[in-house]
């Protein structure tokens, strides 16, 4: 087989991009990530990797939702009064979802439309401007969102760096959330390294590497939470080997029959 | 309150050590750190976060047990059957349990008597030299190795970095592993933003960031698996605010009343 070894780089670093302005319903981002790269003076290359905030890329799509003008269902009505939440708000949560996972006070965790596992189907409440009624969705379909974003990008950059949509879940068993990806275009979100050996020439038992959320988890250390408005990362050091044309985030998603949690 | 943004590094790097020799039981680490280090010109300071692969703290402490002596109890027979692996190995994860979390084909997970939530409570055959009839534990205090190996690096050093022990993790819903803080000394291992606000002035809704976790995720990127033998990364660029005399990787296991996945 082919030198593995060189998926893995010696070296990464990762700079946030600085003075990007608050986005609003339909403002393109392609143009203000590279401005805001040109200002830093960092030409992108195919190697790199872009990581972009949920948040803005939903705020660019529009993906807000007055909570004042939904109407509450019954088994909304029942489920915020079992979590002690809004009940607009788990209406909006039950519409993103396919499946309430866990319900407890001040929890809820359901299976996404798109298959993601997470506390309130991604619905935001904070960093959305205006109105506390306005909530703020997770972007229609994150892995399009992320292509047709590298795409914009690429022409204006002339080179063609990888592209994550990141947001931050919590996990079971651990507190404190964690950078997760739930968008990509041309890198690798999942690496399989089945058939490599160990350094005793033993087949290796860990044959999976979740690429895709250790660079989103690495980004949003540096992006910050709320203040610091840091919504896109440059993450550069990774080798070609990751490239990867049509890989998405959503390959990370367990198949259902496998899932031992729900 | 204190300017809260200052705990975001808008810039970080992470470099893997390279040329680190096999480690054997009985081996101290600081030396060979200490030594990699010099030979890349690496010069840690305080606010640097050193990352060190649980494989060669595990190895340094001689926590290797021989299958061939093991005897089997019948629980771990029947948990063996059940998931399809050698009944020794069940054995010896029982023995570093404190409860079978799901037992299904290929599948064993269980809460490590350190309270994590893992696969094969850790145990590891891979990457153990000689034969493959020996395998490897966890360390027995995770946050105490950090401390020590600390502490032994800063008097060689003159310089106190942080130290995360990691280890690679899978996750329910989600396929492939990632990096995991499981010991931790000198660093915030879960950020508490309670209280802060976002841009537009509303209290955050996420409070707590798994800073350790991030890190590790991020580091195990550099480490690769296997082949490279890269087990220790340099993490610079964090903020000194991130600096914790008292803080370990434990604070991060939620306590059992709110485990909704037992």
């Amino acid at each position: 087989m082919s030198d593995r070894s060189s998926l893995s780089p010696a070296k990464l670093s990762l700079t946030a991009l600085e003075g990007m302005p608050e986005v609003t319903a339909g403002m393109p981002l392609a143009p203000l990530i590279a401005a805001a790269l040109e200002r830093q003076a960092l030409a992108p290359m195919s190697d790199d990797v872009l990581l972009v905030s949920q948040k803005i890329v939903s705020k660019s799509e529009g993906r807000f939702v007055d909570l004042a003008a939904v109407d509450v269902s019954a088994r909304a009505r029942d489920l915020a009064a079992r979590c002690g939440k809004d009940p607009r708000l788990v209406e909006v949560i039950l519409r993103e979802s396919i499946e309430v996972v866990r319900c407890a006070p001040q929890v809820l965790i359901v299976r996404h439309r798109l298959g993601f596992v997470m506390a309130n189907a991604g619905v935001d409440q904070s960093n959305v401007p205006g109105s506390a009624q306005w909530v703020l969705l997770l972007p229609q379909d994150p892995d399009g969102s992320a292509a047709t974003l590298r795409r914009s990008l690429s022409a204006i950059l002339g080179s063609s760096p990888s592209l994550i949509i990141t947001d931050t879940f919590g996990r079971p068993w651990r507190s404190g959330v964690c950078g997760t990806a739930i968008g990509a275009s041309g890198i690798t979100t999942l690496l399989d390294r089945r058939g490599e050996r160990d350094r005793s020439g033993r087949e290796l038992k860990v044959t999976q590497v979740a690429i895709g959320d250790a660079l989103a988890a690495a980004a949003a250390l540096v992006m910050g939470e709320g203040a610091e408005g840091r919504p896109v990362v440059l993450a550069r050091g990774l080798p070609a080997g990751l490239r990867h044309a049509t890989a998405r985030a959503s390959d990370v998603l367990r198949p259902l029959a496998e899932d031992l949690f729900r």
